[in-house]
């Protein structure tokens, strides 16, 4: 039986949004409502940020009705900060933990987050403060080490796979070559994910880089014209991340650019895909039909198409941290594990676990060698089969011809 | 009673592809292949590119399951086609109908396409050659005029309705501005969409610029500004049509644009929201957090949040359109009329009816003045009004603070 550790609760997200961020805030509230020994559940408005401001909601008696609007509600609903935390701040945090009684921290975020909640936990240790502190993860990256996929996920990568899907049929109605630019920094998981509404055989996308394979410029323009010459379209999913074999962002070339008036610097965020679209055309005739478009924040917190596996497991993953705090002086980062095994056509099962903090903390991970093909230019079954069961319901095609 | 008039029906696809295009395909065909009368129904693929090559897909024995998976499939399932028609192409034409045994012909698009049959039924009316051609409207800008609105406008609207919702959620986590650059062409019915996802009084676009009244980029700058300072964020809807006082468009400011390497023209797909980014960012401070997205292509084709409402009214345009075929030589254009008055909390009801094609051809519609705010930079309840009920069902939100 747990000792009962009696003080204040305090909940932060952080980092960049998804869809079901706020499943997992409600997963802790609505478990941590139920338990005396938690006193007042602190939400901290933009996360840290509103740590050192002392400027919370209180979430105790919070209306069960109010919170499950606000679960099926895309983006951090306490507000969430990229202030990224140095160990100066980890110290004012814990100061502001223990003047406020706080025993309990539940912090929704990606590998900064663990890291932040790694260093204050070492912190509470070495001042004999008892302090249980879990980190929730969450990131549409897919990038967290030690958990099988990462709550967030799920949706953006249904946002990338439906947006894909309607773009290949877009594009075979009206042929031409299509370059889409999805999110995913220096992992590829998220621009993998274009593959997953494939149906027929000539679906795109065709051609798929991901940041974990030197990008070329010119082995780009040849894969792209090769199927161009044999479908007389090509859709392509390009990671914004892509880099070349020197680890340099192929973005980088584009940006700090100046316009034809001499002044303006360009934000960048059209500029990878209208470069990419500009190459392709210089390479293969100015008549050729080549479009490009950058998916941008439009892939994290887009509602109505939520994943509903997702969903749910970002819930559990909140609910679960709160068990753990209940089950004695413990700390760490949930994680899911996988209990089916990808492409046995077994039905999909996963449970939230534990592992160390610091497993989490700092360091991603990128897409294992197995998910990509050996070209450097697609994904492989092993990935699609990892990848499909976490977008939950798909939408059907069909086609006439 | 009607003489039955025997012979073979025709239907194509024209211009930019819709969420729900293919139910109107389907509607034609599944309302054609209950009359004896129609012989042969013949799909042309990609529009007049297959009418010229006689590139037809039978479809009097098409099987309705596999029409069913057509129908709720986003984008031509025809394939369609960009080619715009004169008066020589016509002609040709009307004399491969004649070879064919066509007698009925179902045309699916937007004003271009209206042009096209107004112009082929002149020539067969000349000849005594007994032709009943229907325009069946399609098309995301909502800019054809008679018809309330557009088949294809619901669906393409509620997908940008609920990226700005899903926008303004990320905005107000992670405050800053936000300009998103939004499909339309020359109207800004698709841009207004941006405003159909507020719920809270705060929440984004907080502006709306639209084509139809004369851009200034001092003024949006302003505006801009003044938001900011008054909720500490800012996200902006933007159509790709915006123009100054003298109509001329502002993207054209940007294009033929230089790169770095003084050699690579841009597409210009994410210039305006780039350099409307970087003219903000000039005006408020470079720390100015400042981000643009162009939703492009997405906007079109999305599967999974397609309009219930447009879904089933593309449907009845198609099937109308065979409806009135079989009543006599009649002609026209399929338009919808709304029975329900906007704003006055009544049940949304529509029907379809028929106008004469030289109504619809050639010539669009914009945005009426009562839909647009006395600045204009933003949409009026007018409009909100006018265009909900077409989204069907969107997702609900919940606030904490």
């Amino acid at each position: 039986m747990a000792e009962k550790l009696i003080g204040n609760a305090i909940i932060g997200q952080s980092g960049g949004p998804t869809c079901v961020i706020n499943q997992s805030l409600v997963g802790v509230v609505e478990e941590a409502q139920k338990h005396a020994e938690i006193k007042n559940i602190l939400g901290a408005r933009h996360g840290v940020q509103g740590m050192f401001k002392e400027d919370f909601i209180q979430l105790k008696s919070a209306d069960p009705a109010e919170l499950e609007a606000v679960a099926i509600t895309p983006s951090a609903g306490l507000g969430s900060v990229r202030h990224k935390v140095n160990a100066d701040d980890c110290g004012r945090l814990f100061e502001i933990f223990k003047k406020n009684e706080i025993r309990y921290m539940f912090y929704i975020g990606g590998n900064d987050s663990a890291e932040t909640a790694h260093i204050v936990n070492g912190l509470a240790r070495e001042a004999g403060y008892e302090f249980r502190i879990f980190h929730v993860p969450k990131t549409i990256d897919n990038d967290l080490r030690e958990t099988d996929h990462c709550p967030g996920y799920g949706s953006a990568a249904k946002f990338v796979a439906l947006a894909l899907m309607g773009d290949n049929l877009d594009n075979r109605s009206i042929p031409g070559i299509k370059i889409d630019i999805v999110m995913g920094r220096h992992a590829g998981f998220l621009t993998a994910a274009a593959a997953l509404g494939r149906k027929y055989e000539d679906d795109g996308p065709h051609l798929v880089y991901l940041p974990e394979r030197p990008f070329s410029l010119e082995q780009f323009a040849t894969d792209v014209e090769r199927v161009y010459k044999k479908l007389g379209r090509c859709v392509v999913a390009v990671s914004e991340g892509i880099a070349d074999e020197n680890h340099e962002p192929i973005a980088k070339k584009f940006i700090n650019e100046v316009d034809s008036h001499g002044n303006v610097q360009l934000s960048g965020s059209g500029a990878l895909g209208d470069h990419l679209a500009a190459f392709v055309k210089k390479s293969l005739g100015e008549k050729t039909r080549v479009r490009a478009d950058t998916f941008g924040y439009l892939q994290r917190c887009f509602p109505g198409c939520v994943s509903e596996v997702d969903a749910a497991e970002a819930r559990e993953v909140g609910r679960k941290a709160v068990d753990y705090a209940m089950k004695g002086n413990i700390d760490g980062s949930v994680i899911i594990n996988r209990l089916s095994e990808p492409g046995k056509g077994e039905h999909y099962m996963s449970e939230a676990s534990l592992t160390e903090l610091e497993n989490v903390a700092k360091y991603t991970k990128s897409m294992p060698d197995e998910f990509i093909n050996a070209e450097g230019n697609n994904v492989t079954q092993a990935y699609i089969d990892y990848a499909l069961p976490l977008l939950g319901k798909i939408p059907q095609i069909g086609r006439l011809y």
